[in-house]
């Protein structure tokens, strides 16, 4: 690994002009006037693939922005990598709170600056790199690999499905890599093995044909906020359970070893309390903030409304209330059967004095690669080695989207391998990559892909 | 009583004639640019006083607008009746919604067509013209009367308080009669002897400093819309009856003749159902629709909000939500009691994990007076004559701020006798009077103030 240390460094100020170029194209997904700049994204892309020696390079066509493909596959009888990435970014406004031009990169104290900088074209190039490297130190590629780089992530991936459904030979590979989410903390090298999984529903309560008179009907008539409320509160035990029947019956129990790993990694939930301001943190009893974030499914309500909302008083007795409640889910819990659980439990708790509506939304899987799959483990000493400290291994709460593409439909274990920081302001004004993990990461990519074939065996 | 009833025909084409006049005067007090009107009415009132042989007439001045008042204390002896009116008006936007203009009384159909007809100008006009009446016809009366006619009861009688403390003697009487409510329906003379109070609480739940991602949060931090949920879920049992502790201390039970004349009322409960159009009607357990809007307490959420509300979803976890609640109060709760109660409730069910505020407001206390008190029973008698029909004997839901006041102040029994239908179109546009009841409750004061003095010894 010597060698590509060396050629990482000797070519460092190229990689990064390069990088600055890619940065300077204002591909924002979600305006129709930077229809032209995600084409010339695209393009840039495509040519950097070639240039470091992809074959089948394609631009190729979806019902809206274009995927760029391209692979080398003359690895025999080693496993095939999938990278996928995506070129395109999130808007710029509000525009005067940035320090310098957003599509005019910029480096200070060890930062790059420039919308896209960290999510995600800063790290889906450290990829294209680590490959080049490689290539050009070896003069070939100890793995076969894909490059599927989107240009929708930032809309939704909308017409990825469809792509990756008609594509699925093309994709087949043996494992799935995606450099684009947050390291835990800065210096602390990460492997994400899972994410959580949603569904949504909204809950409409009608009680009678308009507002009253809490005078004249109060007492008599249903009131649709207390019918929301008492359903509401039947959603969760007195310990933060959720009380819906068969919500935990899918649930994949906490691995000895995930746990300790977790305990591991000494997670300040103190720190996190002090810092939300609240007077305790809250959750199901039994498990710790990492465990009710990362491993065990969740219901929040997200919003309810109902009656009056103004200053002061009106004492009315409202006709309708709704809420909005959302799930977290995780392996191997399947959207569709929670909302009919929770479809059921609605009607079975809600008054008969009132007419309930429900509407689900929102649904995607859960996914978790095996916490001891070599894959998992291979990029956590890769991440160990470049960074001299031992690698956080995480599942997170959140939910993405693609993860559940590529699980689903090309059933490929997922590493997410992040080198950006949950502070470098993704989607905000100034957002920035630093270099430290720049440089670590591309050591750590060359690394894995290196060591990849012999673990995956 | 022929002499009065001759009387009454006589006059009443003048009678009619003099209200239009009163009609005429746009008194509207919610708005300053009929401060002169207001002037004008209470002129008018004053006036009217005189001309019927009131003495000691006088505007009294407020701190707003004036109280009219005016005696005859000549029937040594004999028990003295305080009547209340007010000759303010609601303002008559949206002004295109009426048929004829609102200051231009116009009688067709029956009917007198004007703002004020019914509340209350027309009402208030009503005991003008009866003890004008007794008096020309027998050349005195036969109780002692006191006026006190005021002029902001449309924008809650704020100085009325004040007024009654600080005149406390010249009001003292031994009962107050009030025409300035609706009768149960068409036709059913009725005869209301109490109202609900009311007290109101804001409850403001503070989760997290900010709204958090529910993703990377949800499962581990309080929802601030769980802990209200769980709140007002708390204040309930499943029978509909109140949780709060002590919250039905003071409640005086239904005494058994009161029940026996609401049920001999025939209420059909399924008619307001299928009007009100739910499923079910709602409320404590072991008592009617007219006993839980009448002499049963209450506490309904009038508004609750936190999170989002918009359109699809956002899988937010919000820090903040807030509810107002208002109980309706029946005799003899005390609203600071009852406050203070909810307060208690609020604080011992409240989650620790979240940080709670309450905010109070909008007391009122009720009042009853005893539905064998002779002065009901004596205004019952006068409507039964007049009508043909056995009265009514009700309570209502609502609340009315002046009769608290004078119930306080002047610990008086106070007898409802409205001769307002509740589909005259008070508040609104087109509202009308009845010219049958003007006629029927004419008849009825005349018979009251005659029988009165010998039924309350």
């Amino acid at each position: 690994m010597q060698e590509v240390k060396t050629a990482l460094q000797a070519n460092r100020d190229r990689h990064l002009q390069e990088l600055q170029d890619l940065l300077a194209i204002p591909s924002v997904s979600a305006l129709p006037e930077h229809k032209g700049d995600i084409e010339e994204a695209a393009a840039w892309m495509a040519e950097s693939l070639k240039k470091i020696g992809m074959e089948n390079v394609s631009i190729m066509p979806t019902e809206g922005h274009p995927v760029v493909y391209g692979d080398w596959l003359h690895a025999e009888g080693k496993p095939t990598v999938l990278i996928y990435g995506h070129y395109d970014v999130q808007p710029v406004d509000p525009l005067e709170l940035w320090d310098t031009p957003p599509f005019e990169a910029e480096i200070r104290d060890g930062k790059i600056y420039a919308r896209g900088a960290t999510d995600d074209k800063g790290q889906v190039f450290m990829h294209i790199k680590a490959v080049e490297t490689l290539m050009s130190t070896y003069g070939e590629l100890p793995v076969n690999v894909k490059f599927c780089i989107e240009g929708e992530e930032e809309i939704g991936s909308p017409h990825l499905d469809t792509f990756a459904e008609k594509h699925q030979q093309l994709l087949a590979s043996d494992v799935l890599v995606i450099s684009d989410n947050p390291m835990l903390e800065k210096g602390q090298p990460t492997v994400c093995y899972g994410l959580r999984g949603i569904c949504g529903l909204q809950i409409d309560v009608k009680g009678a044909k308009g507002d009253l008179h809490s005078g004249l009907y109060g007492g008599g008539v249903p009131n649709p906020l207390h019918a929301l409320a008492d359903l509401l509160a039947s959603l969760h035990d007195d310990n933060g359970r959720i009380s819906v029947e068969g919500f935990y019956d899918d649930v994949i129990p906490l691995t000895t070893d995930e746990k300790e790993a977790y305990d591991a990694l000494g997670h300040d939930d103190e720190a996190v309390r002090a810092d939300l301001d609240v007077p305790a943190l809250y959750g199901e009893e039994g498990y710790t903030f990492l465990e009710r974030t990362w491993v065990r499914p969740t219901l929040e309500i997200n919003g309810m409304h109902g009656g009056f909302q103004g200053e002061g008083i009106k004492t009315v007795l409202p006709s309708a209330a709704s809420a909005k409640i959302s799930c977290r889910l995780v392996p191997d819990q399947d959207p569709d059967r929670i909302l009919q659980l929770l479809e059921q439990h609605v009607e079975k708790q809600a008054s008969d004095a009132v007419t309930i509506e429900t509407t689900p939304f929102d649904k995607g899987k859960p996914f978790v690669t095996p916490f001891d799959h070599p894959a998992i483990q291979a990029a956590g000493d890769s991440l160990a080695k470049a960074y001299g400290k031992d690698t956080a291994y995480t599942r997170m709460g959140g939910t993405l989207p693609i993860a559940e593409t590529f699980s689903d439909i090309l059933d490929i274990p997922i590493v997410l391998m992040g080198f950006g920081l949950p502070t470098e302001n993704f989607h905000a004004p100034n957002e920035h990559f630093h270099l430290e993990n720049f440089d670590k990461g591309l050591e750590a990519i060359c690394d894995y892909y290196s060591t990849l074939a012999e673990k995956l065996q």
